[in-house]
């Protein structure tokens, strides 16, 4: 059963803003379900893009999410500016478990949390790879001192 | 832990077409792991509007997501047709946990399966409300026996 | 001044299925005036993708949109189904503009249509190139005879 | 003909930080052509909220896109951060065009620009009604001066 209590900006190293867009609101006035994981996905790739050490079009790597989830606490509205949390879990060897949350200016307690995992392979046959060096030091530096 | 396991067309009780757009797939050329939930979302929706027991405009009820969750088995990309599978795994007294999920045509395995889970609440309040009767029977119609 | 007038099924040659997502809805009730677009690039790279002609992967060329409009008639709603209409408006060098629409089921008259115009550039400086002439064969073919 | 020639920053009066996501960018890389117009979308909005003259949930009034256009200059590309340029181009009775744009950060020039247009309908019938003076001084106020 995963760990439902609501995480706090404690838990998490890294944050990053996030604006919010007319659309992600539906039909009841709040951000809808589906568009906290483009916030959660955008977190993640900006941490990774910020190493240096993963370029998106030219590295023969890719990286495959094979699990996200998302509890959601209270909800948000465009047009409200928010901040998204970042953390490593757990770091396997060819696979690393993120947690993410969304947060309201001025809150510390997140809105919504999630964690989504992330297996490395390379281009060429899909095969998973290990996790190249650069990005676990990275994501060692990033933990929350759990794994 | 959540089970891994990937489920066959026989674990679901309704499926509607999902047409991909362009815009689905990613740098990677494979629909995004957030659009998946957009499938999801559709698929529940459908299956709650075609019951005629919840009108989505009018209702003093309103639905609200508080968990979501989604296991990438196969990737998918535009321009596929897809089916999206659906089924009740647990009906609360206002809460209802769905099983989701997204069929290449022609493949009986899953590309990618999840659970959605749903809090009825008045609109007024915001307090959970007990599933409405008609809604309830609909959903005990579509369980998989396991509830 | 761009023509305002709602144009039928008549002035389209290929149609193709589009099913809504719960998420197109917006605060109003009704899909959202950005989500219209993401139909009209869905129908203008399938009708490019059943020529064969176009592999969005492995070719030489990309195809970048320089421009594209919309003209709102009528509201659309999820959980309709959709058609796309697809019709090419005028074929230059290295150019094409498509003509596009969404149907409501049963309606002979757009609820909206619009244009986009694509020009063909090879991926490697990103200059402009003719357009193939297997697509340019087709993009004829897919005239409404104005050009 | 609309006009083509690519505006700079001392053509709008109104700025707004967008922030890019990772699934804006498609199979090239690049911000999809469709993903603009959310971020017009949102950039009108905005200038709306912060008038405190259209509260998007309890007005009676709402205010409905009738025609959209984008011209796309040169392509932007998550993570980068963006800026919406916001300016009020034409104002009638019901209906106001407003011209947008996106930047990149330090550059004058637009990477892309449209207009688009919103008409004033009251809810009840959906019929057009005068802009409400609120709304209306804003928006000459945030006028180029050629209206």
């Amino acid at each position: 059963m995963p760990n439902k209590s609501i995480p706090s900006r404690k838990d998490f190293v890294e944050f990053y803003p996030i604006t919010t867009r007319w659309m992600d609101n539906d039909v009841f006035g709040h951000v809808n379900n589906v568009v906290y994981y483009s916030y959660y996905d955008t977190i993640i790739n900006r941490f990774i893009a910020e190493q240096g050490a993963y370029d998106l079009k030219s590295s023969e790597l890719a990286a495959f999410i094979v699990h996200s989830q998302c509890f959601y606490h209270n909800s948000v509205a465009y047009p409200e500016d928010l901040e998204g949390g970042f953390v490593v879990n757990k770091i396997g060897n060819s696979s690393v478990e993120y947690g993410v949350a969304v947060f309201r200016k001025d809150e510390e307690q997140a809105a919504a949390h999630g964690t989504m995992t992330h297996v490395f392979v390379t281009k060429a046959d899909g095969k998973p790879t290990p996790i190249p060096d650069l990005l676990r030091d990275a994501f060692k530096q990033a933990s929350n001192n759990k794994c």
